[in-house]
C-alpha cells in the first residue's frame, strides 16, 4: 500500500529565487546557489516554498524554477517541489510536470485566501491524492492558509498511499505529537517535517523526521550540524546550536516583511539575490540596511561572514531597552511641541 | 488632480461564474446571468471578486470572464474588474487589458497569503497607483488578505489620483468612519463601498457610497430597493429590508464553505452555475442539499422562488435548539455505548 | 411573564470612580460627579462597569460605590449596578444587596479569566436568572470575558423573565441584529444596549434601545443629544455628532491603557479622579500628559473646555505620518550607529 | 543581589480544591489530597493556580486554602502560593500573609480582564517586586490574562531580585527560549517553569527548570517519572511517557470546560472533589459522564485505576471518524425532515 521510495528525512531547504535587474529569474545565480546548498550538506531542496515566494511568480515561472534546479541538482539530493496552483486541475497538471522532471515528491499547501473548513481541506487533498502521479507532502501553514487538522491528516494518510508526508509550519509542538500519534501506527513510512526553525531540536526530540527550514538556505552548515547532533543523541550540543540558530532566525524573520531578512542575509553569504517582487517602502529599505550589520556580526560569530567595518558589539554593549524607550519618548514629545502629534 | 469620471456609487454585484459540466467557464450562462443582473437593477458589475472565486481561475480565465461580461454589458452599467495577479508587474498588465475593454475601474485586493505590514501594503499599491492606466479601487478584506489600515488609505488617496475608491469587507463600521474622516476632506470624489451585506444600511447611514455585495447576485431586486430606500431617507422600511436580507445572507454564508450557499441560491433563481472548482466532501453535499429548502422558503417569502413541495415552516415550527442538542447528545451517547466515541 | 418596570432605554453612564490621595474611594467627588451626570441629562447610571474598573475594587468597595451613588441619585434616574462577583453564590448575594438599595437592575458580565463555552455561559446565567430578586442585564464583552452567543441570549430570554436586557460591547452590528431578531418576537420588553461608543447611531438605527457608553461620562451633553437626534429621526445631524464623538473616543480609548484616557479627560471637565489603581510606567505618564492638549482642543471645539495655552492646531497643521516615520527612522538609525539597536 | 533560597525546580502541582456538598472548602479531603500528592513524589505544591480555580473563591477563601495546605504540608515540600488579588495593594497584603505562613514563594498572574500593554504589565509587577516580602514568580498565561513579553521579563529580572521565576503557560517553546536567553546570563538563579503539560519534555530539553502541571495532580507518579527520566538524559523513555501523558491531558483538557475533566479524573483516583462552583449544563454533565470510561481506561493502562465494567477498547476498536460523521449527518437529515433544522 505504501510507496517504495525512501521516506523523506533530514533538512530540505526552501530556497529564495535570485532575480536579475529586470526582476526575472536569474538562472545562473539560481544554479550557483543550488549547487552551493548541496555542497554545504542539506539533505534536499524545496523550491516554490513560502521562502521561495511561490505566490509572486506566474505558473510558468514556478515550473521553470523547478526545472532549472532539477537540472542543476542532477540527482545529487532529492527535490520536494511546491506544486500548488489555482485549483485541483491545475495542481495535478503541475504534479505531472514535476514528476516528468524526476523530482522526489511535491509539497502542496492547503487552499489559501479563503479559509476553508476541514471538510473542504479534506476534499481538496483527497482529489489530489487519488490522482497524483507523484508522492505528495501536505503543507500546513495556518498563519497563511487553511489549517489542516489532525483528523484530516489521519484520514488522508489512511486513504491515499501517495500522500507520504506533512510539512507543518505552525510551530505547535503538541499538534505535531498529535499527528504523529494518529498517523504513525498505520503509516510508519509517513514523514513529519517541521517548518518552524525556532524549534527544530525539540521537534526532532519528539519524533519528527526533519524540517524544511529557511535558515538552512542561509547557514546550511549549521542546520545540518544541528540535525546530525540531534540524530546522534548529543542533545546538549544540539541545544546550544538551536539557541544560536534562534537568534539568527529572529533577526531575519522580523526585519521588514518575510523573506526580506533572509534575502539580506543571503547577500552576506556571497550571493546576489536581487530585489524582491514585493516593493519595499523607503522605511523598510532603511530597516533592511540597519540589520545588515547585526546579521553580519551573527554570521561572523559562526565563521560565515566578515565582521562589519565598525566591528561587532559585545554583549555588554547590547541595546538598553529603557534607553531606546527614552529616546523615542523624547522624539514624540518634540513632535508634540511642534504640534505634529 | 482627480479624475473626471463620475464617482463609483450604488450596488456593484460580485458575480459567481457559471461553469459547464467539464468545469470550464459557461459563457452562455454567464452572459444570461449578466444581462439578468442589469435588468434587475444593479448599479454595476464586479467580476473577479471573492464571490467570483478569482483565485480558482487561471490568469487567462480571469481575463476571459471580464471580456465576456464587458461584451454582454455593452456599456449599460459600469464594470469594476478584479485585477489582482501574482505581482505588481502582472497586475499592471491586467489593468491595461481591462482598460482596453473599456471597464470603468479595477479593484485590487491587498496582497494575500503572506500577511504584509502596512509599509508593504502601501508600497504595493503606490507602485500600482503610479502606473495604472485605469482607475483603481483598493480592496480591503482582512479575513483573507493583508489589512489596509487608515493611514495607508489616507496616504494613497493623497498621492495617487487614480486610486478612486476603497471596497471594505471588514464589516467594521467605525473603521469605515475613520477612513471617511481621513480621506473625504481632501478627496471628495473618493468612494467608499462596503462588502459586508449584513450591514449595508448602517454603512449607508454613516456615509458610504454603496456596496459590492454577494446577495445582490441572488436578490438584486432587494438590495437595489434597500439602497433606494436608504438614499431617500426611508430608514424604517430600509431597516425592515436589511433584517430580511440578513436572514438570507446568514443562511447562504454559513452553508458549507463560501460561496457554496450562494451557488445553491443562484440555482433557485433559475440559473445553472454548475459545480464549483473547490471539491466538496459528501457531508458538505448533504449540507448544501439540506439548506435548499430553507433558502427556497426565504426566497419564496420575497416572491423570488416557489415554496418547496413540503411547504415552509411557520415561525412556531422553527428549530428548537435544546431539541437538536438532545438528539445530538443521544447520538454521541449511543456511539459511546458502541465503543466508538 | 415579564416584569412590570419600564424597559431599560437611553444612555446609561459607566462612571469612573474618583480616588483620593491614598487610593481610596473619594466619596465627595463621586457624589459631585454623580449629580453632575444627572444634571447633564444622562438617562441612567451604571456603576461597576468596565470603565468603573470593577475588577480593581474589593467586593466591599464595589457595594460601597453603588450605595453612595444610589444615595446621591435619590431616585432621579435609574441605576444599573454591575454585580459580578467570584461565583454564582457571591453574585446572587450582591444582587440581593443592590436590590435592597432600590436600584433598577443589575448588569452581570459573563464569566471571565477562563474562556467558557456557550453551555457554561448558559448554565451560569440560568442559575442567576432563576434566583435573582432583581432584574438582570447580561453583559457581553468578548474581548475581556467569555462570549455570550445568540442562541444563549435567546434561550435565557425565553426561560428567565428576570433577565430583561443585554449590554453588548462587541461593536458587532450584525451580531446585535441577530440578537434582536432572535429575542424581540417573544420578549418585546427585552432591551438591547450597545457599549461601543464608536457606533451608537448605527446601533440605534438598527433598533437598539440605548447604550452604556464611557464617553457619556465625559461629554454627557453630546451623547444625550446624539440619542435625542436619532430618536427624532434627525439622522444627518446625528451622523455629524457621531463623527465628532468618534474622534474624541479614539483619543481617549487609545491612550495608555483603558480607562486612563477617560480619566485624563474627566480632569479637563473639572473633576479630580485621582490616580488609578493600575500603576503606570513613566512612559505612559508622558503619553497621558501628551494627549491632554489634544483632548483639551477636542473638548474646546465642543465648548466643554478651554483651549490649552499654546492654542489648538488647525487641520492643516495635523501630524504628517510620513514626517513622524522619518523622525523615528532617524532615531533608530542613530541608535544603530551607537551600537544600541 | 539574589536570594539565598534554592531556585524553584521540579514539578509543582496546581491542585483542585475539593468542595463539600454545600460548595464550601472540604478541609479534610484537601488535607488528604495534599499529603497524597507529597507521598506520590511531586516536588512542590501550587495552590490558587488556574487549576485551583482561584477566581471562583473569595479573597478569604484563597487565604484559607493556602493556610490549610501549608499546615498539612508542614515543610515537607515547598509551596508556591497563587497571590493575585484585585489590585497591587491587596496583592501585597496577600503576599505578606502567605509569607507569614512560611511558603517558599508566591505566583502572581498578570492582570486579567483588561488586556494590558507591556508598559502596564511592567508597572504592575515592578510595584509588587519592589515591595514584596516574599519571592515572586511571574505567571504568564496569555490565553486568560495580559501577556508578559520577553523585554518585560528581562527588565523585571534585572530590577527586582525578589522576582525569582516565571511560570509560562503559553506552550510557546521559542518564547521560552527567548526568555531564557534574555534572562539567564544576568540571573542564573532565575527559574523557568512551564505550565503546558503537552510539552514538558521538550521544555526541559531546551532548559526549563520544571513545571506547574495540572496532570501532576492526577498522575503525580507519571509526571515525576517524566521529570526524572529527562533529568537523567533518558530521552527515549521520557518521550514515550510524554506521549502517554499527552493522551491523558487531551481527554481531561477538552471535556466540558476546564478543569472539569481533571475533577472527573481526580474522582477516579479515589478522591471526592465535589461539584465545581461553575454550574454545568445538562449536556456537559452527560459529556463528563461519557469521558469517565475513557479516562478510567487510560488510567488503567498506567495502573492507576480499575478498568470500567464494560472493559476497554483495543486500538482497532477506536472511533472511526467517518462513521461518527455519517451518523451525525443522518441525525441532521432526520431533523431536517422534521422541519427542525
Amino acid at each position: 500500500m505504501t510507496t517504495s521510495a525512501p521516506p523523506l528525512r533530514g533538512i530540505f531547504t526552501p530556497n529564495i529565487v535570485p532575480l536579475d535587474d529586470r526582476g526575472n529569474i536569474h538562472e545562473e545565480e539560481l544554479r550557483k546557489y543550488t549547487s552551493w546548498l548541496i555542497e554545504k550538506g542539506v539533505h534536499g531542496l524545496y523550491p516554490n516554498g513560502s521562502t521561495g515566494e511561490f505566490t509572486r511568480f506566474t505558473p510558468e515561472e514556478r515550473r521553470r524554477i523547478v526545472a532549472i534546479m532539477a537540472d542543476e541538482t542532477a540527482g545529487r539530493v532529492p527535490i520536494l517541489a511546491g506544486a500548488a496552483e489555482a485549483n485541483v486541475h491545475e495542481t495535478l497538471s503541475a504534479c505531472e510536470y514535476y514528476h516528468s522532471l524526476g523530482v522526489r515528491a511535491v509539497a502542496i499547501v492547503s487552499p489559501y485566501y479563503y479559509r476553508l473548513s476541514p471538510a473542504s481541506v479534506y476534499a481538496y487533498f483527497k482529489e489530489i491524492g487519488d490522482h497524483t502521479p507523484i508522492d505528495v507532502t501536505l503543507y500546513n501553514i495556518p498563519m497563511f492558509a487553511s489549517p489542516i487538522d489532525v483528523p484530516t491528516v489521519q484520514r488522508l494518510s489512511e486513504e491515499c498511499p501517495r500522500i507520504v508526508a506533512i510539512k507543518d509550519s505552525s510551530g505547535d509542538l503538541p499538534h505535531m505529537m498529535r499527528m504523529i500519534q494518529a498517523v504513525r501506527p498505520n503509516r510508519p513510512d509517513f514523514s513529519f517535517l517541521t517548518g518552524w526553525d525556532a524549534a527544530i531540536l525539540p521537534m526532532l526530540v519528539i519524533g519528527c523526521d526533519g524540517g524544511t527550514n529557511a535558515t538552512s538556505g542561509i547557514v546550511p552548515e549549521l542546520t545540518r550540524k544541528l540535525y546530525d547532533l540531534s540524530a546522534s543523541g548529543e542533545t546538549e550540543q544540539a541545544r546550544e546550536l538551536q539557541y544560536r540558530l534562534l537568534r539568527l532566525f529572529d533577526v531575519m524573520l522580523y526585519s521588514a516583511d518575510f523573506p526580506e531578512g533572509f534575502r539580506a542575509a543571503l547577500r552576506l553569504r556571497g550571493f546576489e539575490p536581487g530585489s524582491g517582487r514585493q516593493p519595499l517602502s523607503s522605511g523598510q529599505q532603511v530597516e533592511i540596511e540597519s540589520i545588515r550589520d547585526t546579521l553580519a556580526c551573527l554570521l561572523a560569530e559562526e565563521g560565515y561572514a566578515d565582521e562589519p567595518i565598525g566591528g561587532c558589539p559585545t554583549w555588554s554593549q547590547r541595546v538598553d531597552v529603557e534607553e531606546v524607550s527614552r529616546v523615542v519618548q523624547g522624539v514624540l514629545a518634540e513632535l508634540g511641541r511642534r504640534g505634529l502629534a
